[in-house]
């Protein structure tokens, strides 16, 4: 692994700073936020991002720390600024503790909008037992150094505005899914790639979550172009990530009806399939 | 197709009559319900069963009919009996709305404990467009004619308990994931089989919730015993079924840290995939 070693420790880095949720005094479980103008694609606040920063919420409002899994629905669109999060304890067991969350702002009438709404059930990752037995195998790809980062992309292609994200992301496709930013999509419904934050910040289960919305759409390889808005995105934290860049394989296998699933998978530096996660997305017109 | 024609039409069979849902006078959006024994195994209510009881409350509420996404949280374990479902309307929009609803039963204490939460995205699977691009293959399995019914099982087997829901159930299991019932799972986390109703309903939306959470678990086939908990059930309805069974193809490919995944896929008899599942459990300690 020819990568830089970690910079910026976990904790202390531009996703941490992001993803900051404050307590609000007198009103437990309730949470202000900023909503950052970098984590942006297009015109629209990453989905995953939002998802971390709802995860944290709940990492603070629940008895234990790690989302084992995890549904947010996108009702209405984020946009950069002070945002609610709104948490509610469902259930608090010995192992496992079930919690709600919706995050709101303020529109331009003055009320509160909800934005998304999240489900979640947090457990504790490393206080699972050991065993293992993934017959799952991890992406057939590239090694990071033979995959294309996004610096090195043409002009154009099918993402027009804000790309902001990208300047936080260590991201590399695998070029057999990258030849849409060529004009020539492979058609499978892949994206592939090598997946760390810029600033050298290893990844922990919060930043999985975003991890999975990260990559550019399948949709794209399909050949479509244009916006893929999330419905609904579920994501199963299995393990703890080893520091390192993830290896990130998203799939499409079913565009039917004006929706695509995309299903996720991301493997850490040790070999580990460390999350898992599906989305139904609206498909591009293009 | 071998099979009988439909002799119970959709809204007169077993399913609907124990799925009823009754608008509660003086409250909107709550509704009475029995929870039938006769979905039952081992000592549980089938999981299938009650996400669909609560899909059809929240079709009763919601401006939209289909669930196209919706996801459960198992809390506590349900009993056959009475229970109430209260729904809250998240949003309606125009083609799309959300919406969460929580089922409850009254506790040997006589207080109110939450069995189930629900987050759901209902639309009109009628009114999406015809476009199908799916690339994920019909599950390879015998035809219903070769696959093996439970009613041929031996006795003994990983069940003890309850099997009431299997007679209910028009199940054809491919002999190549049925070794389990014999002494001899294939170790490949696979579960394959034929499912219709077994009065000759044909499915519908809410038949399709109960399907996907209706085979023997994966577990069984990885050579494990006893009981697979579901934490958490996301169902992704893409089509309404065609008339006649249904092919279904679950699989794990995950099993860590005392937790699995169960992906499910169902084809309908017109080779649709109409459904699209994954589920969190438990794995069996055997």
């Amino acid at each position: 692994m020819a990568t830089a070693a970690a910079r910026v420790a976990i904790g202390d880095s531009e996703f941490d700073r992001d993803t900051a949720v404050v307590p609000r005094a007198g009103e437990p479980g309730t949470y202000d936020t900023g909503l950052s103008a970098g984590w942006t694609i297009i015109s629209a606040v990453n989905g995953g991002y939002l998802l971390a920063v709802i995860g944290r919420a709940l990492r603070d409002a629940l008895p234990h720390p790690d989302p084992l899994t995890i549904t947010a629905h996108y009702l209405t669109a984020s946009q950069p600024g002070p945002a609610v999060i709104r948490t509610q304890t469902v259930r608090a067991g010995r192992t496992l503790s079930t919690g709600q969350a919706s995050l709101f702002q303020t529109g331009e009438d003055g009320r509160e909008v909800e934005r998304i709404r999240v489900l979640a059930a947090y457990g504790d990752l490393d206080a699972l037992p050991d065993d293992v037995r993934t017959s799952a195998a991890p992406p057939q790809m590239p090694g990071y150094e033979q995959c294309v980062s996004s610096k090195d992309a043409p002009d154009g292609g099918p993402v027009t505005g804000s790309t902001a994200i990208l300047d936080r992301l260590d991201l590399r496709l695998d070029p057999a899914t990258a030849g849409w930013a060529l004009g020539a999509p492979s058609g499978a419904g892949r994206m592939r790639g090598w997946l760390g934050l810029a600033d050298g910040r290893d990844h922990d289960p919060l930043s999985l979550l975003l991890a999975v919305d990260a990559l550019p759409p399948t949709a794209f390889d399909l050949g479509l172009k244009g916006w893929t808005p999330t419905l609904e995105l579920t994501v199963h934290l299995r393990a703890r990530p080893a520091p390192g860049p993830l290896q990130v394989a998203l799939s499409t296998g079913n565009l039917a009806g004006g929706l695509l699933e995309e299903d996720g998978e991301l493997w850490d530096s040790a070999g580990r399939l460390v999350a898992q996660s599906r989305q139904l997305a609206r498909a591009p017109r293009g």
